[in-house]
């Protein structure tokens, strides 16, 4: 059962408008995160960062954000009985419109809210990850800090990283800075010191990312936002990734080079594990 | 009257899949093109490139594309009544997925084609531009040499670009160089010289463009695609835009700086004329 403009509903029954410009011209955001024995994981903050994006891209809100909360727990509501764990993802489009890239003067945006059986796409060990050089995230546009539906970069990125033998892709910037996994936010460690690409490289500003920030430093680490050149992943005595989904997972393996889980992943992953298990 | 996956439908009775992947991960392509008294105007190039974008991404064509073709003039004929000239549009996602960003592995692509009134969204003398700086074409993605779903990026540029009194919006790439407008080719004239942004630079090989080239080479101008500064448009004698809807554009403006349409402008624009009128 999904929610779909305002009720649930049967997603046999449910039905997106061939004009819709989320189906047109990826003109929407969306949310994923897991819920647990009925609880979202983050909810507030995913709801914070669509709201926000939301006004970034002025489409206004069918409902405020309690309002689309109320839907995200109708929805796993109404699906607790698939399983402990469900993958929930919240959909925002700006909705039909005419012909033509400008957005409607009044429109009526899609809200469509979805909830399935979670299932990690990650060894639950750790991910084995390769730099894949022909698909560069775009630091040069604010759309690269807002989750939207123009996701197809990561699609393909993570596709070639898969038939590599991968199970994560790493992406650098034009610039040919790191900036992230096709879904992931990427850390580095190096004697203490925990790095992850600044937003302004082209990274999407993760709810995980910023868990992970936040207490790397409350256990003492010295927490940098700061450029990565591509050597840097190489070099470092760690790595590791964060998504809502998968949460924190220690990099095994990038390219060629094998990793061992360090101890700053170890403490982060352990942090998530007491808020998300 | 619209073509959705096998046949004619009216659009209220369509309905798109909230699981598709168009609509959730902008997932597949789309072609616009203009219909003059029924008939398409290249087609066969659009269906090309449809083709081509299709093999690059991997998605597997419902139909060949004769079979869109046919489509394509079913809807035109369906829609004959609505006036001498349409705007037509072929969409093709990926269709419907199981969560995640992997395509499915058996995938049911979706193909909708749609026809509307024409009308002219530039004014018909020519075109005011302002570069917009703060959305950068992604040359380093292979995405944006295809015309897929992702068009946020145009969609953000083209608004801004309005909002501050002008028709379209100048992108630059993540170099600094010239891209392309938010849903056009541009093209400088100086000395007998047509220039225009190699693909590589982050351009979306366009139908028109390519023509605007054939056509300018033939009538004796030197053609060159080659990366363009952000100063050459300003140095330049004549600017000018293509689109495979409103065609070949002089540029009179540029930010503050007026130009008059040029001699090479006026000679492509006419041979445009000759194939589109």
């Amino acid at each position: 059962v999904i929610w779909l403009n305002g009720g649930l509903i049967a997603p046999e029954s449910a039905r997106i408008d061939p004009a819709d410009r989320g189906f047109l011209l990826g003109d929407g955001l969306f949310e994923t995160f897991i819920a647990i024995d009925g609880g979202p994981i983050f909810l507030a903050e995913h709801l914070d960062r669509l709201c926000e994006g939301a006004r970034a891209l002025a489409i206004p809100l069918p409902v405020e954000a309690p309002g689309i909360a109320e839907a995200v727990h109708a929805v796993i509501a109404a699906n607790v009985a698939l399983g402990r764990r469900l993958a929930v993802r919240i959909t925002l489009s700006r909705g039909p419109g005419a012909r033509g890239l400008l957005p409607p003067a009044d429109p009526s945006p899609t809200l469509l809210v979805s909830a399935g059986v979670y299932r990690n796409p990650m060894p639950s060990t750790g991910a084995s990850a390769t730099i894949v050089n022909e698909f560069r995230r775009n630091e040069g546009s604010p759309l690269a800090r807002l989750k939207t539906l123009c996701y197809l970069d990561g699609v393909m990125a993570c596709a070639a990283a898969q038939r590599s033998g991968h199970d994560e892709a790493i992406l650098l910037n034009n610039a040919g800075n790191i900036a992230c996994g096709s879904r992931a936010n990427i850390f580095v460690g190096l004697d203490g010191v925990l790095a992850t690409p600044p937003i302004s490289d082209g990274v999407l500003p993760g709810i995980t990312r910023s868990f992970a920030l936040k207490s790397a430093a409350s256990l003492g680490y010295e927490v940098r936002e700061v450029s990565l050149p591509a050597e840097a992943i190489i070099e470092a005595r760690e790595a590791f990734l964060t998504n809502s989904l998968f949460g924190v997972l220690p990099l095994r393996r990038i390219g060629v080079t094998p990793f061992e889980e360090g101890p700053i992943c170890r403490a982060v992953r352990n942090a998530y594990r007491a808020v998300s298990e």
